[in-house]
């Protein structure tokens, strides 16, 4: 087959045909899309620095109960357009994109990527990357709903065990989640979410740690008892003091070493429901 | 260190005591907790056949935001005296036990589980063992709230490709899955929504196919083609007929053999609030 | 179409017609497949209770070089026959099976699935279940070989962090895979390898811990502080002295409570050869 | 404490103290490293374009029986030197780092990330981002050791199903595994082998298809009907044809869309052996 003889005979488009089951759908799209992306970040301030990371991408539209199909194959022209800049800023104009070309009145637009943040060891000052997740989620519905989370590794040690035995306690690794929907107009670097964040376990965790380093780490987390509920709370009271934020959903899943299950809190706040 | 001793000096209960943070937590609790439990099955209609499985299990309840911590052994405790009969019946009973245990207003039980139904092939008979993924959540805070979820193995084979092809179309695995809550005092057995959502997709995957039966299901995909959407509109239209579901949500998953991510659509539907 | 017709004329066997490339390979089969099981456990030193779990499995046979396919369905066949004892001493008869169903001289046969033992707490006597990793691995080619893994969960304390620290230890939970294969005639029960992996490590892990407990196992952790490299040395010590044991891999992959990423150890010793 | 004092009395080395085991170890170091890594890409024939991806790092060396530890933060140091290049030429210098730094005879490396390959539309010629899997291991333990393993996704389509059937035949997504080691001073680019596989299945996969290339996919695979054991056979004969490859390793899961369960097959080979 040749070029000329498609454009001569178009094929049928069956997704353009209609429907009788009136039934919309919420959203229609594709699925663990795993792209190579580029971010912005703050860099030295200037915010035109950026970093390369690799995104398992979802994209949405919604179609009307009378439409048979979506074009499947517009999500990933689309993406190949803007993949170069996904940084939140961008997202918008991506789901714009999304809603001319698959005409479409809404797009969601979700992804997930490791980010990492340069980190110096606390005593000997070395440098290390740490790594985690982050998820954008953009919900163009009308209004613009976008949400940002961060999935934040740290070391939480248990202020039981350390009151009932004689010496040592019991630490582990945890994850805290941390969901939040921005106040309008207000722009919040994964940087600075990430900075309020670790403060709120035990103690931080490090890529590189010499032995001042781990001797610090250690002495800190002992001295920073906390439960998972301390941690989700202090999470809390961190967001509840920041105006930027305006909904936060917080949680920790601590992989306890003393057992082969986690210890697990979540909490939901909506500042603008009060 | 002997009992003796430990019953003589108790040891301090640091979760009981006081916080100040003024934060109350929604939902505090273990997770990824691996257990083996038994569950009531429809049988030869006596519902008195059990089929063993193995669960991943989350249990929560939530703290007021004067207390300091829960006490997690407590859930494992509860567990321990429940998993022998662990069916969608039962879970009100676990999480009364819970509140009870933990001095909670509010309980949370969430189980994950692989499941697994004979299916006869459409041709030879020859009997095998489908499996699939179901949820059970309980949400016990004021009243008690279940919901269910299947997702169930199918193939979907696309009607753009059978329709411009001059022979062949491209087909797939899918995973449909549908999350659904009950009219008051409805019971729906595991089996009887999985009759409901398989007859959904192009056609059904079975576990043992002889070749009189790859005949039947090869002819019959190719003969009932559908769209990622098709799938989600017939999965809205089975449960829009059924009085025994109030809400649900359905979705599905196409693993499209002619690319490497998927085709996905989604809808929600709450009849209660129309 | 009725199954009489079916019957009269017989479908083309594609699998059965020759190949030319001249490439025999090694193994053609079935993975992934979820599949409920009974395994017989020592119980109380009869060796007649049985623990019902699921398992992930793969089935393969080799094939010549002459002959197209294999005939898969013949694999599930098999697998209903026998998935009610699928005990380590039952897979040489399922390996039989195979050849004899698929018409080859080889057979693998691969397992993995969850176990369940019941622990008690290490002051209050409480029981709980500890749930860990196994998979029995048969290749039947000339002879049986079988292969026996256990993953299981404990606590690492690191000497390191104890020694330069004021105060404190950094700990986290460990994974220990031990990989077996044993002297001719040896049955080893997974009990019996878990008894003697678990005593590796800084100190265990427990289902259901009570305060009594939590402080014993936090004391004796710090008591016990061990590098991955002393897990691993004594988990060798301990199959070194076991004659039941001609050949393993040990290995223990420890969740740094400080760091993101982990750290491992790993050694492998065949008495066999020596 | 401030860094004057630190340096003032040294902390101990608990790692380079003795051990009296006699247990070697064989392999020790880091696991899960989650880094950003640039790998050098042919480009337009130039060989200096550069490819960013996200990589997943185990880092290791081996233990004398009579050293107690290895000093783990010297693995990050090492990759935080050597993350800028991390293309299969560099794995060398890397691995004679890890042997200078900690001071061991042997160094093994393990990269796996995924990896993005621009490739137009059959028809359309419509560009798009094909992702899979890639991994580089590298033995350095007396002699230099590389194994690449690619794997890559593409269609298959039943023979048997084509056959029997009146119309249709069911086709799938699979996932084609390749394991090389090259003739000595062979290099071979990741594009160089994933243009050999990919043409061994019934078809490709593409990230972008309009709908005259969705045809073209549809007839391609229905016109090249393979069972799992012709892509392994296909893939064989390919490698078997090409000089610079000395060993391999060659496996297709293929996920049948007719079963829950997926159908594999195996074939290794060693020419040196020979």
């Amino acid at each position: 087959m040749t070029k000329a003889s498609i454009t001569a005979t178009p094929l049928p488009d069956i997704q353009s045909t209609g429907d009788r089951r009136k039934v919309a759908i919420n959203k229609v799209g594709v699925t663990n899309v795993r792209y190579p992306i580029s971010l912005r970040t703050p860099g030295k301030g200037q915010g035109n620095e950026f970093i390369h990371t690799v995104a398992t991408i979802n994209m949405f539209v919604s179609l009307p109960h009378d439409v048979k199909g979506t074009h499947m194959s517009r999500f990933l022209e689309v993406l190949n357009e803007y993949h170069e800049e996904l940084s939140s800023d961008a997202l918008p104009l991506v789901a714009n994109r999304m809603k001319e070309r698959l005409e479409s009145e809404d797009a969601y637009l979700e992804l997930n990527f490791p980010y990492f943040i340069d980190k110096q060891a606390p005593v000997s000052g070395q440098s290390g990357k740490l790594d985690f997740d982050v998820a954008f989620e953009l919900a163009s519905n009308g209004t613009d709903d976008f949400v940002m989370t961060l999935k934040i590794p740290a070391t939480s040690l248990c202020p039981c065990s350390k009151e009932i035995s004689d010496y040592g306690a019991h630490n582990q690794r945890c994850d805290m989640t941390v969901k939040v929907r921005m106040a309008e107009g207000v722009h919040l670097w994964i940087e600075e979410l990430f900075g309020i964040v670790e403060q709120c376990a035990s103690t931080q965790v490090f890529s590189v740690l010499k032995r001042p380093d781990e001797k610090w780490v250690t002495e800190r987390a002992y001295e920073n008892p906390k439960f998972v509920e301390d941690i989700v709370r202090d999470l809390a009271v961190a967001l509840n003091n920041d105006d930027r934020i305006v909904w936060y959903q917080v949680s920790s899943e601590n992989y306890e070493s003393i057992h082969n299950h986690n210890a697990y809190a979540f909490i939901e706040r909506d500042k603008r429901e009060e």
